[in-house]
């Protein structure tokens, strides 16, 4: 056991502040980190908030961890001392079931440990993510990092931004000669531009903000469609190969089913606290078109990512905080006032 | 140019009635078919009575065709005289779209042309349907049927609920070791059951009605959950490769989504006047679940079904009723009065 500087929440409605949190002495399977970066996800606060249900407190989030290795287990064989690592939204998984089996441990059907407020697989404990100093994981749901060092803090979200948005864009087929839509320039949305367009396609953002579209060229995005304007949105009708909806907040899903060609699918990765209006059934049967949603990916997955993000130069646009910044962050961040995600540099925590 | 007697509404409000119209001398590529029999689909009532948006009258529906060639033109060379044939709910389309070329006519980018209430490809005439004693169709719609003839009543309704339940079974890849939920009992639904059965899955009917159960099992179902009865339904969760919705009324689809298993696909055929209840996207990206549309067959498939249905002693559950009787079989299906299916014996209509 080895004591952690953390930040946590004691409650719904009270402040993240520095707790001191333990975690377990390495086992023969487990790697130890240090913690260099933590991506700051929309998730973190709505957890910290029991915005999802009713989270356990102390609540320690963050889900996109970058580190280097302090320690591993005896029978370790994929990490040693000093190698820089990545933590995502997940920790652990029943390893038995159909997904697991597939490598698919995200939709692991005894439910995945996720990294923060969730359950050890057998201690039943809750665990602590990664605004904090250090962390114990089993190898098995380490990441090797292959970019160069100073990008670190921009690696972090791919750990999460990245796979949600890499994932199901490599299960629908996402590639050259299609054209895909990225529906809301944000966290997700900018992280889509940039991985659709390394995959080859044709990338067009739909936004409601005027705004965003200089920026979205810059990304990677051919073309940029206000999403409000029937008119542009009407020249886009039965074109899409793909469209990734990031978008968590209730909308209209009829207008963007209408733009995906025959067989064409919409892939939502954004969970709105209210549902979306009720698609239509005849958008989806004159053309055989489907609404899916895609949750992260798994760990093997989440490498492949990785290590393609690393061959093409990609990482996240962030903006570097230290933690006692965390509670301004959020407050930021409710206000999408960020270029695209917070990254807490870790370095004079502990 | 003949004259056919047919049955025709003349109104959105008026009953159908005898009435005489005009089928175009058989050109070249055409055949012209002595019609046997016609299946009674709900589309037929709902574009009588002007329901989905106004519709063109004389209305003369009917697209469930079985007949006898009685004329081929000098071109065609699929068909002779006298062979039995049939004819779906396309008698045309562009072609030349992308759709077309891959032999999905029924999702032609320029709009399939329907064998009623829709308009030929050149001269935009007004097309009449299979309520009549001939037709003239382009020999490229045209099905050739190798079931006996005593069943040919029985075939008519493959055309349209045969095949609007096997193409999606065939594009999701549903058979063996899959476990398949056909949700409604109907005219699709009873189709979905023999269909699924006949592809070698393991079939369940989610019905609201606990006296269609015994029905149900006969058809092929191997079990039968009463979709109201929250307990039955948890023990599915997460359990279904494929499920086939016909439900055409406004209905909550989450109970269905959450029976499906990681990478499940419900796929709607029924389109509701009103839409359904909004699916929440948790259950979508919890595991990778998707919901999709699907609308009939391509010709060349509509083919393989008519071949498969054939091969495997596959028709419809009939009555048969003679074209004066229409009103009141039209009534009668508002009231789900049918197993499972009105199908129109022409004879003594000429």
């Amino acid at each position: 056991m080895s004591l952690a500087h953390a930040y946590a929440a004691q409650s719904a409605t009270t402040p993240l502040e520095p707790f001191t949190i333990e975690r377990r002495f390495p086992t023969a399977r487990d790697v130890a980190i240090d913690i260099l970066y933590c991506g700051v996800c929309h998730s973190d606060l709505h957890t910290a908030r029991s915005e999802w249900g009713p989270s356990v407190y102390p609540c320690v989030p963050g889900h996109e961890i970058v580190g280097r290795v302090s320690k591993v287990g005896a029978d370790v064989l994929k990490f040693k001392v000093g190698d820089i690592v990545g933590v995502g939204c997940m920790v652990d998984s029943c390893q038995h079931c159909r997904p697991c089996a597939q490598g698919l441990e995200q939709y692991c059907d005894n439910g995945m440990t996720g990294t923060y407020n969730s359950q050890e697989q057998v201690s039943r404990a809750n665990t602590l993510g990664g605004y904090s100093d250090h962390i114990v994981v089993s190898e098995r749901f380490v990441l090797r990092i292959a970019h160069h060092e100073e990008a670190l803090a921009a690696v972090a979200p791919l750990l999460c931004a990245g796979i949600t948005t890499y994932s199901p864009m490599r299960y629908w087929k996402v590639g050259p000669g299609q054209k895909v839509g990225i529906v809301g320039l944000g966290g997700l949305g900018h992280m889509g531009i940039k991985l659709a367009t390394a995959l080859g396609a044709h990338v067009v953002l739909f936004t409601t903000s005027p705004n965003k579209a200089e920026d979205a060229l810059r990304l990677g995005a051919k073309e940029v469609v206000i999403s409000e304007n029937a008119g542009e949105l009407a020249i886009h009708s039965n074109s899409f190969d793909f469209i990734l909806n990031t978008v968590a907040v209730a909308h209209d899903l009829d207008p963007f089913i209408a733009m995906l060609k025959m067989n064409g699918t919409m892939v939502l990765v954004g969970i709105p606290s209210s549902p979306n209006s009720p698609p239509g059934a005849f958008g989806l049967i004159s053309k055989r078109r489907s609404i899916a949603g895609s949750m992260i990916g798994g760990i093997s997955e989440t490498q492949e990512m990785l290590d393609f993000c690393a061959k093409h130069n990609i990482v996240s646009d962030v903006e570097i905080i230290k933690m006692p910044q965390i509670n301004d962050a959020f407050e930021r961040m409710l206000r999408s006032d960020v270029k695209y995600r917070f990254v807490i540099d870790m370095s004079g925590l502990s």
